[in-house]
């Protein structure tokens, strides 16, 4: 009896060349952010549920992957967040504030699974997490670090939208809606998706007073480029410490992410964003792929103010941004807009023609190799026919060729797979057309 | 109430600056495999558990973390093989054949925490597989490959030793002791560790005749090099077509490693390498660094017939190799041979000497990142020398300190903080040097 091989609903798994181009995505994102001087955590994938779970409930608690082992109640990590607080609890006294992390690794939600929904999937995590304290030009680096990494993706036309989730809470203090606050922003943050008019129903149905409502959409519909933006909030004349203490950081992020050389067009003030509920608590920031809008936001984040409650009594300040890769690839590639990935590991595929230039072709092999270009040596006794195929469905560049001849007079043919081009020529001359 | 962050024993969770070394070191195996070709796989860590444990038994079995989730039964992998086997039955019909791939991630197996022993570890794996067929030429790459791998990792003096499993198992067919072949296999590949008179006596224990140990000790005895090894062999003048073919495997391995020009110092034949029990079929090998031979074999793998028999009907030969990268760190650590790896991420810290300078800084740490060095600036409010102890705990080569000085003439002070030299200069000429 044969086990059916199968692979689980819910779960990436990728032909080679789309692996290819998936690696090659995440490597560029990880050498954007070791450009900026952030470094590597690899954390556990399992942990202890007591302390995964420590600040969780509702959906997450559901979500999660939990069991027992002997008899340790373990989980696996649903986010890169709670196992960064456990860290920096863990080892604070032995870190270097502030502290600048990278992590990139699959977590794991069950949920539903559905098209373009993952089980597995990676994150990809920066955060920077101050000890008591943490500078605002932190807030106003991340932009630079999201404009590094998207540019490095080969992108030109997207957006990064700043808000401050103090000007939002100021807003409805000064309405004394604060008790409704959570309901009102994961309202509001639905308007691209629902629009104007779903936005005001839904604010109705919460038993927000009319003209309360006109205040709130006067807010959301506050236009202009960044500076106008500000400046309308300002002319709002609202008076409560919260508004204008968020406008106040809000400008001094402008101001910053300006000064880190990131280009206007790829920027913006936009009141709307109010990402989630109670987690952050001051600047927060969407990305959107101008062409792409429907997929939503492919890079987010934001401030917060305490990291590790849960585990310590020590403030820990941090504001992070999150590039969910796995979801992001599914998408890139539904929309086929990712043309200038890598698509091959070999550059050179040797190939000779029987049995008897295996030697040769050895040879060959290494030298390209102690040339630092990747080769492989097709070894098995086929056709050369055959040989071509497998360089074809692999994407290898170029093809070398040995015969008889070749070996005799130490010399290679070199076929360029994508022009058609061949040529015999001694090794050296060889290697230097392929570099 | 707070919950005590803790991370789980036999989880290895490291330091940044470990971790940076722990990259650094995963890169080079990644990019010696890539050197020879081998495509890049990411299976799921998470399979459903019929699958995954379609093969295993015992020990593994019970090592497994396994747990319900709604109505699957699922498991954490415990290797890479399983995995790849499952991936070439599934879609064997998309692959190219032979199929080289590599894969380095994390398995999980719930074994008794000890110092060194993880429960949470990497696997680097490289295979090879055939499509009914694989040539030996195959069998003799891949100890090129360790050879680049280690090589790169800065190591000159080890050995790959290899042996071919069918001249063992002939040997047991010529003295009639197939059915406890199993048992003097296991026996056998103690003998580094236990000496030749425990592994005489546990055979005596086994109860195989007297005239038989005598035998297999002096097979096991053949010293020699290579060659010479391999005369031995022939000269015992064994007839069983196991053993002889086992004679031929060995020495075409041999001469294609020649081929592949790895330096005979670094491989040789040894009859003692037996690699467990029945999985491999016929070329083994293991690697020994010369001078760190206690902590045991550091790369090993070898032959087998069948890959996917589990799943499949299809014959996949194959063959392939395995690092076991958590523990070899850990002992690469404890013995302290570790000297050459890189040990940051940022080559140059910024650091305004106070927030007036925060512009140029900016300015500044922009223009070293658009030459593609890693740049990070201190935003913090602090004094210089916090800013200098920052650089030195993260190992930050480079720290330029900007003044009001600095500011007014457009110039930059570098300090390097190896050798303590420091200088004032344009920041072209600054960007040259750090070059």
């Amino acid at each position: 009896m044969k086990v059916e091989p199968r692979t689980l609903p819910g779960f990436m798994e990728l032909f080679p060349n789309d692996q290819i181009e998936f690696n090659s995505i995440k490597e560029k994102i990880q050498k954007s952010y070791e450009k900026f001087g952030f470094l590597p955590l690899d954390t556990p994938i399992i942990e202890s549920a007591e302390v995964l779970l420590a600040k969780a409930g509702g959906e997450t608690e559901k979500q999660i992957y939990r069991f027992n082992k002997g008899e340790n109640d373990l989980a696996l990590r649903f986010d890169l967040t709670v196992p960064l607080a456990k860290y920096v609890a863990e080892y604070g006294g032995e870190l270097s504030f502030p502290f600048k992390r990278y992590q990139i690794g699959k977590v794991y939600r069950g949920e539903k699974a559905q098209a373009g929904r993952y089980r597995e999937f990676y994150q990809c995590d920066i955060d920077i997490i101050g000890d008591e304290v943490l500078s605002l030009m932190y807030d106003a680096e991340l932009p630079s670090v999201i404009y590094e990494t998207f540019k490095t993706l080969g992108f030109e036309d997207f957006t990064i939208c700043i808000n401050n989730r103090k000007i939002l809470n100021g807003l409805f203090e000064s309405l004394n809606l604060n008790e409704k606050s959570g309901d009102i922003l994961r309202i509001i943050d639905k308007i691209e998706k629902i629009g104007k008019e779903n936005v005001i129903k839904e604010l109705e149905e919460l038993k927000v007073p009319e003209k309360d409502i006109d205040t709130i959409m006067k807010f959301i519909e506050i236009t202009g480029n960044s500076d106008e933006k500000i400046q309308k909030l300002k002319d709002l004349g609202i008076t409560t410490k919260t508004f204008n203490l968020g406008i106040y950081e809000l400008e001094e992020v402008i101001n910053g992410i300006r000064k880190n050389k990131v280009p206007e067009k790829n920027f913006t003030v936009d009141l709307t964003i109010a990402r989630g509920l109670d987690y952050y608590t001051g600047t927060v920031y969407e990305t959107f792929l101008n062409d792409y809008k429907k997929i939503g936001s492919v890079c987010s984040g934001g401030r917060y103010e305490n990291l590790a409650e849960y585990y310590t009594d020590k403030k820990l300040p941090g504001v992070g941004i999150s590039i969910g890769l796995t979801r992001f690839f599914y998408q890139m590639k539904k929309e086929n807009i990712l043309k200038q990935e890598k698509r091959s590991i070999s550059k050179v595929l040797v190939a000779p023609m029987s049995n008897e230039e295996i030697t040769y072709a050895l040879e060959v092999a290494n030298a390209l190799r102690n040339e630092n270009i990747n080769t492989e040596t097709y070894l098995e006794d086929k056709k050369l026919k055959a040989k071509f195929k497998y360089a074809d469905k692999l994407n290898i560049q170029y093809v070398i060729v040995l015969g008889e001849e070749e070996t005799k007079e130490r010399k290679v043919t070199l076929k360029n797979m994508i022009t058609g081009e061949q040529e015999t020529a001694t090794l050296d001359e060889i290697i230097k057309k392929i570099k």
